[in-house]
């Protein structure tokens, strides 16, 4: 596991360390994606999960998120004291970024800051800023081990004037980030299975997803208070992270995130951006 | 004719009225549209056209304008020190932004910001800033009557801070944008024909365009110089404009921009951008 | 007025009377919008529609309907025998082709043989063909009055070899397409308020849309089984259709598409397709 | 090296094998891609290279070949007797089909199958037909090796009602497509480098392009009347081919291509279309 990962109820930036973890109160960052309509078509349900997350990474256009749903979706973050971050993907709307793309390095960044910048406006224009990137879908999971397209993302965030990055830990991505001295936060999920190395389980194996909603509440406070959580395996593992990512567009999801954020809380943990 | 389209060497924000000539040289600003190939796709001779003008309309990526050219020509423009203006248009890559469309207000508002904060990410990081707003196209020619997308590309404008905006002189887009308090900047076009009430000939009339390269020359003088040209109909009438449009898409083009120029500072005139 | 406009149960235009009702039983064909997703948003009801209707109007690619839903939903009209359009539109996906656009003829006429072509591969694929076409949104409104548009569009039909046209009668539309030789088949709609005269109430006046269940129900009968309607003045007027729209998209549409066609069989209606 | 690599002069299915060349005068295709503009943007020379080649790969969309573009080349190829063949991509207009993509099978053969089908209107418009299919780009290249996406375009062009395929001898393609039972025709490259086994020699590898025009020419005909060439070592090599495939949008491209079939007909080749 790279240097990126180690403990820190903080978002840590590349350079910094931190021996030993804080004595005060856990917090963690709950993250959802929103604005993944386009156009006529809906997907998350942008309005109620912006009272339960603290982070939202909000589509930019490439995958999703035209341009009037951006406005508002930032507008409503706004409102609701949510960080905006911007959901940055490969350029393909039939896809929904799910295919992955062999992009060039520098279309790639550019594309990247590109979506930063749209975005920007809109969080602007409602009182707020861009505060982190997010790679989406097929593009967050190339990052991971494709180190020119990893360094594509991380050109494309120092292209849009260097923002905090968010993604998996001993990803390529964050680690190149971190070199970058980029702000980096590690995020976990508390609706996936992990291996006894700290990976996460690919979908395509059996038990890759986690569907039982008390054992998704149950392992986001194992993650949020004791950066802990169980593996596939059954193994007691460490997964340290400063986030965890709620979905929206699942039924049942909206209610999942509200259960997730009051179990957290009633047990102490304070829900708060990383930024 | 509005109060926009009064005489003034200056660029005029809506406030202001400048009621005699100034006495010192006159000054003229140079524009062109560039950046407007896609992908594989070229169009627009940006290279050969930065070095002769002083504001560059840069397509944003609605009617032409992919990120990486759009990263290339910020560069480049920033390299030869000429202005960055976001050229926006309606979404129709097909159409080259060439037929209008009944855009609701604020999905145009809000596209229109959408495009002024990609390209300010690439304005940004060569060292500039989007220094003005230049519709295109058929968005171009629709807002000179209609009051709604008139108004619409003005909070486009507001939404992405407030910039200047460039257009035709006594379009409803100026006055709309100088009663928000924009800056406004009136062009002319030294190859199009003009009516004696000083409106631009249709396209679908004889003699609309002018296609003797001297003579484009010499109304470019005149305008800069005199802020008069001669109407379709003989008459010496007045235009005012702080810039004048040249085309880069037709062959020929980039000689012809080159001999305004030249013609331009031979007799005096500063060649200088508006903003 | 051309052959293809005569009385029902055949397609015919608003502005003619037929003095006499044909004596066999009264026949109607129910059509619906459907395959209006993209990628991964889905829109309309198909699975649930596909019972109900008799004719699937099936986006394209252009407004809505990438190429796998197409498969799908064609593949899923053969099984049901449901008759299968083209709900050919602008090109337009964000704009759902709602905005109206100005295409050049030749441009339109080639996008509408565009769509039809390829909405043909799969038609054909699922042991069917393409029965007719219906323009969607903004483009059947168009071409209600636009006489170029409504050209454009018939040619585009002509250039994919000639098919029924699906639209408003008395629309320019219907009229050319009769002119073309193309047969022509007019619709109603039992949720939309009707003039004195027969056209439609437009949607910015109150009472344009039937919201009651029951009135729609009731009305489909009338239109079905008496050419007949109350206008929103309150007078009974003359609306031949040889097919009713309904509406897929909203809340209780499934329900009351059923509804309206249990009400009609029930009164002994044949519901059918027209082609 | 596969069966379908085998020496014919012939276009050959997958079940037919020549084992002696057939004593007639050689015959070879030329292919070129045709068609690649986009609403205001050309690329190749369309018009100056149909008079040359015998085979036109006509985009269709997705990587280039907007409606009308895709129209009026339908109806020039035609007009001089050159066979039209559907040129498919991935959805990927600002990348020009050159970025590969993981584009799930099912929804890559419905893109290839649609594309297909939006071609056929306008070839059958032009009084002709989509005669075959080559994968364009990326697609090309990733089907040399992919069997998943080879197995999924033999499926779109199945779907489509089947059509012989156009492609590089020895790739995944042609052998899926032969199995299932499609016509497979072969083409070589004039213009590339061959390793000693026969396959073309990488992009990235110094030498894999051929530069001189005039080895260029000269290759054709060792191609054509051979079915030989020398390879990047020097070697004398088989490489069967019933087409060649000629490139079009480099300047010199079109001289080079009149060139190359002067050559050919020259020295007693017949240049004929294979389908």
């Amino acid at each position: 596991m790279s240097p990126e990962n180690r403990p820190s109820p903080e978002a840590h930036s590349g350079s910094e360390t931190h021996s030993s973890p804080a004595p005060h109160r856990p917090v963690i960052d709950l993250n959802a994606d929103l604005g993944e309509g386009f156009g006529r078509w809906r997907l998350t349900e942008d309005e109620q999960l912006l009272p339960v997350v603290t982070s939202a990474n909000i589509a930019c256009g490439f995958h999703a998120g035209d341009a009037a749903t951006m406005r508002r979706v930032c507008a409503l973050a706004a409102e609701h004291g949510v960080r905006i971050g911007a959901q940055v993907s490969y350029r393909d709307l039939a896809g929904f970024g799910r295919r992955a793309m062999d992009v060039p390095a520098d279309e790639l960044a550019a594309e990247v800051a590109y979506q930063i910048g749209a975005l920007e406006v809109f969080a602007r224009a409602a009182g707020a800023a861009v505060a982190y990137v997010k790679p989406h879908g097929a593009l967050y999971n190339r990052v991971v081990h494709d180190e020119e397209q990893a360094g594509a993302v991380v050109d494309g965030v120092l292209l849009a004037g260097g923002l905090p990055v968010l993604g998996l830990p001993g990803s390529r991505f964050l680690d190149l980030a971190a070199k970058a001295e980029l702000s980096v936060v590690a995020e976990a999920f508390a609706d996936r299975a992990y291996t006894d190395e700290g990976t996460l389980v690919p979908r395509t194996r059996e038990g890759a997803v986690v569907t039982d909603p008390s054992a998704v509440v149950e392992r986001s406070l194992g993650l949020a208070r004791d950066s802990a959580v169980t593996s596939l395996d059954g193994r007691r593992i460490t997964v340290r992270a400063r986030s965890l990512c709620l979905h929206g567009d699942t039924p049942g999801a909206v209610e999942l995130a509200r259960r997730v954020r009051r179990h957290l809380e009633e047990h102490g943990i304070e829900v708060a951006a990383f930024a």
